[in-house]
């Protein structure tokens, strides 16, 4: 585990940070370094040939070149900035400011991995992650399998034993029952597959938590405690939806999912007065309780929005919400975190307030870009640290240098004066993603192949808390289908391209989570899924008459580890008429 | 104003408690004088010819009629009954327990004001509920006349001018240029009168506080200052959405509308967890600011569900949403206000909890019925003080003789020990409703002549502080129409028959506050509305495209006493196409 820097009153001192002029020689001589050996030539260049495809597509200023003796911060640097690179502050003393704020990313792949990379998380969560996607990508060849079977005279043994040896449960009986009456309803059996893979790995992950960040766990308790220490006493991360961030938080981030609160909506618009009502709550425990800490401390809560981009093709594989806009993504993001903190601050006395950070994360490599607040949440769109860069500028150095370098890097990068405790986290933060950024490398050899939407299924309601990896799941965040259906609706055209263009069904699984505590709770919870079913059936009527979507209901009590349960589904065998 | 009881620590003692046989004798005094004159006799007897149908109605054992000798408890009175009388408690001492506890009411009207009833208060409510109705119910007169015009050569300014005159706004100037093409939309041009009527009754009671309750008044500020004294920092009452309990706080219970938390729903079904997230930011702000008491002070949140029955007709015209079951409608409540206590214990440490309290209201008198919590907020289902019949027994009585008494009545009506500031609070609040008592009578000569539905529109969404009349809006509270559907659909029915049959169109009011403090609030609000009239032209498609349901868009800054502001309807003029 990277070790934590020495926060508590100083800044983060590297033993011996390197000159400006060192770290500019670095960045060059890491690049030489990193040509390919003759056999690694051959498999990136098909790679390189695409990679160069889509660098094509950026249009002009959008993809700012290395900019010869001065790495400009991450901003399309025009004439008028020659004079004062973005990141350079004259009037914050001499510092070694650290010029690592590429916009883009023109650094070739490095395959040594980097010093702070954690490499057994790293196989941890790639077995998890190759263990969980595998179970969804043996479905369809399994089920070629059976459809070849469907006229055998032992037809359903023989499916049910090849389907329990290939994917661990049991194909719906009824179903199978009528491959002699007429043709196999292949779609049903794809999306019965799809839903019951998803209960097991939703199972397995509340009872066996193979990401090693649920409540109580070593990972969860020392990183609440390491975010108590940087000032912090909520982490309120909004990613966008798109099922390419969903694993932002245990991958991209690498936080224990338990510490941190999750809102995904599309575009990263988080839902203001909602999270107004969740920094009572916060605030409310805190008075009565005093956890995790008394009211009396001077920490605060902090709200991310987690925005995305696409390096290699931004036009097309941004953010859909925001028109694959990077620049309108990420301002309106950073408005809507200056709603809510305007929001608490108008309806709190006593000098009520949030802290305010705004990331983003390219899709392709899953690096983060940092835009460091000043000490009252100043931001500046257009000025950021990028992580990629970082993690190439860092990569020959020692451990401690590069985390040293890393926070130097931060405080140089932001518009004025910072609060240590933050400089502490985004450290933190940078750290953790030079891991995933070498988890990407590692697992895909670069950037990853599905640059665009390859989700298994969609996810709709609230919770899904065991959803942690990148284009498994599209999330519909929503209580009903009247408010949420621009965000389903995005859903189900992204999986009429994925699905239904294979005359394959849209696998919905809709969520409920609710609290045990409270009586009536579950059944309210129940009649919230079936609430929600009939108004996709209203919505997408045609789809569902044509078998081309599914849903499946589940409930989970969020006071528990209990997993999900399913309560309801299209594909449930017909009530049998009571005599 | 009925001088407040002495309350801190002492139980209310009256002056001179008349005993138990005294109380009695007043009972069947107070029966025979009220034989009504000669001139009264004919007024009242086509009015009883009208009451003894509907007793007709009542099933056996319901309209339980006076036993002699033993005024029984507000129970159906059983054989297994007659040992021990429901009110009276032998453990508790030898109280001179007052037997006002009549389930059913079959005491004559009296037409002497009640000592305690405020005539004052009475004939201010009486000229602002009969001009705001007034309002209404001059709408199809003035288009029967302009109907009658629609072919003079004038006949736009004669249309103008009368309506003007007659109801104090212009009729849409689009429609009426229409006259000579085509038949006059009169179905139109009534929403039209029912949005403008609502518009400015709408505007007045924020600008002027006809009913004296606005945050801030005498009357608010003494009432939560009593609230205070009685243990209680928030007072949150739930009625049923029927429009026959809509002016349940300001007229029935005559609480400052301001000092109380109204949330309706259909069978008073209030929701649970918003409930909980409504307790826990009241603490917030006790712990925050001290507001309105710090969060040491022993003080509790009051939560209260108002059931409804009628004594007339109580097969027909109870309450819709439990199936006219008084029984059923009390049951829930009850169960509901347990929940909503159970909710709050299991959620929170030290000793988190609320206070309950169930009262059922007879919508054909307005008479209050109450169950009186003990200590610990046990009710009896069956078991409660009927405010008719204590109006009855006190009527004779000095108005601090009649309080004492009331006091005394609510102690022996309870399961166990009363907490002597509920005590007094439930002695205010029947006191109160003697006020609407006599009001009822003085205004109609006894029960109501509109026992059942007689709204003029249906209310939809959060809002609507200003609607305080009996009768006068059907609430459908909901963030969205397919949550709020089953609320809505019953409100559309009851308006099939109340305008339908008569060709009229249905006017619906979307309303959404919000708060002026966040940012972007105003828009959201704006975006509900546009969508929940969405939700409702796709759900009632055909009555919309017949012209037959209208919808007049509102929003309202919460924060501040400006009215409403109409942001859309079904009748704006079509926009001209720009060229």
């Amino acid at each position: 585990m990277v070790r934590s820097m020495p926060l508590r009153g100083g800044r983060p001192q590297a033993p011996t940070a390197p000159t400006r002029w060192q770290l500019q020689n670095t960045v060059f001589a890491a690049e030489s370094q990193n040509q390919p050996s003759a056999s690694e030539a051959v498999v990136s260049s098909t790679r390189d040939a695409a990679l160069q495809r889509r660098r094509a597509l950026t249009t002009d200023g959008k993809a700012a070149t290395l900019v010869q003796g001065s790495v400009g911060g991450g901003r399309v640097r025009s004439a008028r900035d020659q004079r004062q690179p973005g990141w350079v502050r004259r009037d914050k003393g001499a510092t070694s400011g650290v010029p690592f704020n590429l916009s883009r990313s023109s650094l070739p792949i490095t395959n040594r991995q980097h010093p702070l990379t954690d490499t057994a998380a790293n196989a941890r969560l790639r077995a998890y992650e190759q263990e969980v996607k595998g179970r969804f990508d043996r479905i369809v060849p399994l089920l070629q399998r059976v459809s070849a079977l469907q006229h055998e005279p032992d037809f359903i043994e023989q499916a049910q034993r090849l389907t329990r040896a290939e994917l661990g449960f049991d194909l719906p009986q009824h179903i199978l029952e009528r491959a002699w009456v007429r043709p196999l309803d292949m779609r049903a059996l794809f999306a019965w597959c799809v839903f019951e893979s998803h209960r097991l790995f939703s199972d397995r992950f509340f009872q066996d938590d193979p990401l090693d960040g649920a409540a109580g766990s070593v990972a969860a308790r020392d990183f609440e405690q390491f975010l108590l220490d940087c000032g912090i006493h909520l982490l309120d991360v909004s990613p966008c939806a798109d099922g390419r961030l969903a694993h932002t938080v245990a991958y991209a981030l690498r936080i224990p999912f338990s510490a941190v609160r999750r809102r995904s909506h599309a575009g990263a618009m988080f839902d203001v007065e909602n999270t107004v009502n969740r920094w009572v709550k916060t605030e409310h425990r805190r008075h009565r309780e005093g956890m995790p800490n008394p009211s009396t401390e001077p920490t605060r809560y902090l709200k991310v929005v987690t925005y995305h981009f696409s390096s290699l093709d931004p036009q097309h594989q941004g953010c859909a919400a925001h028109g694959s806009n990077d620049e309108l993504a990420a301002a309106a993001g950073h408005q809507r975190l200056l709603d809510f903190r305007e929001a608490v601050e108008n309806s709190f006395c006593c000098g009520a307030s949030v802290d305010l950070l705004l990331i983003g994360l390219d899709t392709d490599t899953d690096a983060i870009r940092v835009h460091p607040p000043s000490r009252d949440s100043e931001m500046v769109l257009d000025q950021w640290l990028c992580a990629r860069e970082l993690h190439a500028a860092t990569a020959s150095m020692t451990a401690d240098q590069a985390m040293a370098q890393i926070a130097e890097a931060i405080e140089a990068g932001a518009s004025g004066p910072m609060e240590p405790g933050m400089v502490a986290f985004l450290t933190r933060l940078i750290a953790n993603n030079c891991s995933q950024i070498d988890y990407v490398q590692d697992l895909h050899g670069a950037p990853y192949p599905d640059a665009g939407h390859a989700e298994r299924f969609i996810g709709v309601g609230i919770g899904f808390k065991e959803v942690h990896l990148r284009n498994l799941t599209y999330f519909a965040h929503l209580d009903t289908v009247e408010e949420g259906a621009p965000d389903l609706d995005v859903g189900v055209k992204i999986f009429k391209g994925l699905n239904v263009s294979r005359d394959l069904p849209i696998p919905v699984v809709v969520r409920f989570d609710y609290s045990g505590r409270v009586p009536g709770a579950r059944e309210r919870a129940i009649a919230d899924c079936q609430r929600v079913n009939q108004a996709i059936a209203d919505r997408y009527g045609e789809l569902v008459n044509q078998g081309l979507l599914h849903t499946c209901l589940t409930v989970r009590d969020r006071n528990q580890t209990a997993p999900a349960e399913v309560v309801g589904s299209t594909l449930a065998p017909p009530l049998q008429e009571a005599h």
